[in-house]
Order: structure tokens, then sequence, then C-alpha cells
């Protein structure tokens, strides 16, 4: 049969679970301002639906690239990340070569590489979550074709040694930093190092800064590396809708944002505090928009708070992740819920 | 280099050049009303652009359900035809099998394959532009791992002859029929056909009934192959937004584009019967919104009719279709106009 292969893809799912407070897919939890809904609803009216979106994105580029101070021609944009980890795994290196990446992370590198056919070569991180490539040989890494580091990490919320990463790089491997959560990260990005390689990009999106519903992931590279990976995309990827909202944000509500991402950092550190303080706890130092934790009884404290209103992220599909939870930062509010139920769980189970 | 395969792609490019009229890309000329406009604003201020689009479009696809008489799990969605075309390319049959599609077509198959690393198997269309299979050896044949069909097809606006099709997939080839333009055409579909099949599927869009700009590609198939398909797909891959605006219109402005698409007809026949009369014109039969001609110095007259604010698309970057326009149509305003213009070429190249 034609479709064969699907037979044995471990699809990527999401707990869809209806709660009031979702803090269990990494989203910003604040609306965006009247004022600035308004300016997207004016630039929106005047979007003629039925005509296909510029295939370039010219003045969105233009925007993203005064944003990081870069040209527009270093700059491939995506249906979401998503769209553009795909894409790297279809068109860089021999399709024979193999896919790298740490595990646990970011499942979209799994999917991608199992969808397009390629070898996986999954590299476990070190207790401390972090990269350490004494497991494989070097027989493996002269297999690989590219890599992918989310720094910060996706689960685990820990930035990655870029030692490693460099050591990669420097034997020639096309490495892709995912860069999803680096708006939450005081440990610096990766841009620099991309812009002066001919094998290394970085990935960026505006899901985790309040617009995951566009779907719009960012690509950097050296001009000539972008250039070549922007002719494989499909022309009309970026919706008309997407481009005008991603437009009137970046330009019009740049201030909003930065102040959004300040308030989750502060709460990032409060509910870390709060956390850490249970003995049934392990919570670890976050450089994005959630925590990541190990807990006694997580799937039914994670359970517990289903019945209370609240959805976090149960980790322990993952055999590795057994007991883990993953807390996105949620509204002062939210947080501040979700301290409430945690300790009337803790309570309980105490008891 | 990583990137090596790359260097030899042909991207995807659309003439840009920006005229008052565009009659160039197959586009519903028609706004929506004020009316529906308004529905969408209404549906779209609610939209939580923080949070991620619904990842099974669930009511979008229970709309469609309804509309087709189909099942939700019949339905496969993508970001435009495009991503569907591209995910096929990559998931159906035995990366080393060839993918085959007549000349000329919808450009998509061609990019998709060299964009996934598979081999073509291109085969021209006869005098009559209808499918010839005699020109390809049953060799060929047993090496094709999935085909391509547009009907009607596009640029030459006419459908194929069904028994082809039918003895392709007879084979046991996986097969595809982009039904993109079938809302233009009086001469049946083949959603029954791939109902009843484990290895053919439809492809429906929006963009060419007025929804260009929200990149809704529809995938139809039994359910147990919409499933596997649907597994391979990017799990965010349909924007908030878009599921959102199809949502409205899909309910909302039925009635108002199925008009739209009645005028389009007629206007095309008008248009039709107009340009036949013209010594230096071969214009043929349209089942689509645009009409495909052959006409004496194509390259010139495009050219004047880009002097005359008038955008048509011209076709002989094809070398089989030197000569060549496609020209899409216009709203009555609109034909008129171009009517008006193509006499004045006429009179000025006669004289």
């Amino acid at each position: 049969m034609s479709l064969q292969r699907l037979s044995s893809l471990k699809p990527y799912q999401t707990e869809t679970t209806p709660c009031p407070v979702k803090m269990s897919s990494n989203e910003n939890p604040f609306e965006l301002s009247q004022l600035l809904k308004q300016k997207i609803m004016d630039a929106i009216s005047r979007v003629p639906f039925g005509r296909y979106p510029d295939p370039t994105s010219t003045r969105l580029k233009n925007i993203i690239a005064r944003r990081f101070d870069i040209q527009p021609d270093q700059i491939v944009l995506g249906n979401g990340s998503d769209e553009l980890i795909q894409l790297m795994t279809i068109i860089v290196a021999d399709p024979h070569s193999s896919v790298m990446y740490p595990t646990p992370t970011f499942p979209m590198y799994q999917v991608a590489s199992d969808v397009v056919g390629r070898k996986r070569l999954e590299i476990p991180l070190n207790n401390s979550f972090d990269l350490d490539l004494s497991m494989v040989s070097q027989e493996e890494i002269n297999n690989v074709g590219i890599a992918f580091f989310a720094r910060p990490n996706n689960p685990t919320g820990n930035s990655f040694s870029l030692d490693v990463i460099q050591h990669v790089a420097d034997q020639g491997i096309f490495t892709v930093i995912d860069e999803a959560y680096i708006d939450f990260s005081d440990r610096g990005d990766c841009l620099s190092m991309a812009l002066h390689s001919d094998h290394i990009v970085i990935l960026r999106t505006l899901s985790k800064i309040g617009l995951a519903g566009i779907r719009l992931g960012i690509l950097i590279a050296r001009s000539d590396i972008a250039q070549k990976i922007d002719a494989a995309r499909m022309p009309f990827n970026i919706t008309y809708p997407s481009q005008i909202i991603a437009e009137t944000v970046l330009t019009e509500g740049v201030q909003e944002i930065e102040t959004q991402i300040s308030t989750i950092k502060c709460e990032r550190q409060r509910l870390f505090d709060a956390l850490k303080k249970y003995p049934n706890v392990s919570v670890i130092a976050s450089d994005a928009n959630f925590l990541f934790m190990k807990i006694d009884n997580g799937n039914q404290v994670h359970q517990q708070l289903i019945e209370r209103g609240i959805l976090v992220r149960n980790m322990s599909k993952y055999a590795s992740l057994n007991n883990y939870l993953r807390v996105s930062i949620g509204t002062p509010q939210e947080n501040a819920l979700f301290l409430e139920k945690f300790n009337e769980i803790y309570l309980i189970n105490q008891s």
C-alpha cells in the first residue's frame, strides 16, 4: 500500500482537556490590549481576502529585519517554526544521513524526521539536562546531516552549553538552533553565530510572545543560506491575515509585548520560589516561559489540577519523564490560583 | 555543502508587476460584501491571538463536511493545496518511485517533486490538451508512486478525459485529482470516485472562490486514508484567523459566493465569444475561471496590456507555450476594460 510507511507514525498530540486556566502550551497568557486589537481589526478590514498574499512577505520581513537589526534577505518565514523544521529536514543534506537532536526536547524534530522518513539520532540529556555527546560514537556523528538544538530547551527550560553546540557545528554539521524561548532568557542568543556561518541557522517564533494563533516562524541565516532555503519554501505559505497581524503587532505593539515578557519573567521567579519550598517537588531554574518540575505522584497531581480547572502539561508519556510536569507561566491571577490549588492538593496528598 | 541539492531548484515565481487590473492569478475578482466582512470582523475580534489554533479544526471540518455531504474524518486541511501536494509527495509511496503529472499543468507538482527530491515523470498533453499515455512506456508507469491530475487543468482550462485517469488509478498508482477549479465546471467531480478507493484522493481549495488570502486547501479521501494522511500533517497548520474566516464564509457567505461563481461563468462565456472573433487568436473552451489562448506576438501583447494597466499571465516562460496567455475572468467592468484594451492593441498591431 502506498501509505504503508505512515502506519508507524507517531503524530504530535497535545492535551486538549478544556480547562478555565490553560498553563500547558507555553503561550503568552495576556490578551492583546483593546487598542492594539482595534489596530489589527482596522488593518484586517482592508485585506482583499480573495487575493493571494504577498509571496515574499516584503513589508513584514522589513519590519522583522529592523527588529533584529539584520537584512530582510537573511530571513525565511514559515507557517510556524514547524514548517521551517520540516523544510530543513526535507532539504538539508543527504536523505540517508540522520537527524540529530537531544531528548527530551520539542517533539517536532522527531515528528518531522519520521514524516520525511529520515533516520533519527536521539541524544539523551545528562542529569543536569545538558547536552552530552559522550554516549554517541564518532561514527554516528559522522552520519549526521542536520542537528536541532532548542535553546532554551523545551520542556526542561534550561539553556544548553554553547560549547557542545559549537563542537557539533565545527564538524560541518548543519546546525539549527531553535530560539523559540529566547525572549525569556538572559543568557544571550546565537544570532551572530548564525550570521557568520554557512551551516548554522536560528529559529525564532511569535508563538511564545503573544501570537501563537497566527503561526509565524522566523528563520535567520547568512543571506546566501537564507535565500537558498527561501527558494524551497512554498510560495504563499504566510496567509494574508497573518502577515497583516504580525506587521501591526511588530510595529504598534512592541512596547506592550515587552512589558508582558517582563511580567512573565517576574512571575516565573515568584512561581519558582514558591514551588521549590515543597519537599516533594524538584523544580529547575528556567530561561523560558514555563517551569519544569519533578513531583511525587505526578500523574495524580496532574489530574487533581485538572479537577480544579487548571491544565498543565503532563510529561509522563515520555518514559524518562515519569512524574514530570511542565507548567507554563500564566497571568499573575492564574499563577496565584495555581499556587493555591497546588497547595490544596499537597495538603490532601500528605494527609 | 549541506544545501547543495537546492542550487538546482526552480522556485515557483508569479508575475507581480503592479497593475490596477489583475487578471493573472485566477482569483475571485469580487470583494466580499460589507455585511459578510463585518461578520468576519466580529468573529476575528473574539480570537485569542495568543493561543494556538484548534489543531484538529473540528468546527471548520464539520462545516466543510456538511457542504460536501461527507464525514469530517474524510477531510484533511492544508495551508493551501500547496501544503497538501507537498505532504503527499513526501509521504506517499517509495521515495525512489517517480511523481507523474502532465505538462503543462499547475507548477506546484514539479516544485514539490524537486523540493522533496523525487524523480519526475512529465507527460506532455496531446494537441487537444488532453492526457495521452502513449508517449510513456509501461516500465516508466510501473515506477510511478504518485500521480497528480488537475481537473479542470491549469493553465489549459479543459477537463481531462476521466478514462485515462481511471486507467492510471486502476494500476494501483496513488492518484491525486486536484479539483481546484471544479466550482466553475459543469462536468461533474471525482468525489465519489475518491470516497470509494483506497488510493484516489481529491483536492479542493477556497482560493479560487474568494478566499485565496487565507490559504485553505481541502483533501478528501476515504476515512482510513484521510486519517493516515492527517496524522502526517503538522499539528497547527491552519491559523486561527483562517479557521474563523473560513467558518464564517462557509456558513454565512455561501449564497454570495455561489452568485459570484455564476457571474464568473457568464462572464467567461462573454469573454470567450468576444475573443474567438479575432483572427489572430485561438482560445479554447474553459471549465475554469480563466481562458487560455494562443495569440500572435504573445509577449508583445502581454506587455501592451500591462502598459494599459491590465496584468494577464504570460505562459511563454514554458517553451511549449510560446505565444500563450492565460486570462483570469475579472469583474464585468474589468472584462469590459480588458476587451476594450485588447481591441485597441489588435488595431495598433494590425496597422
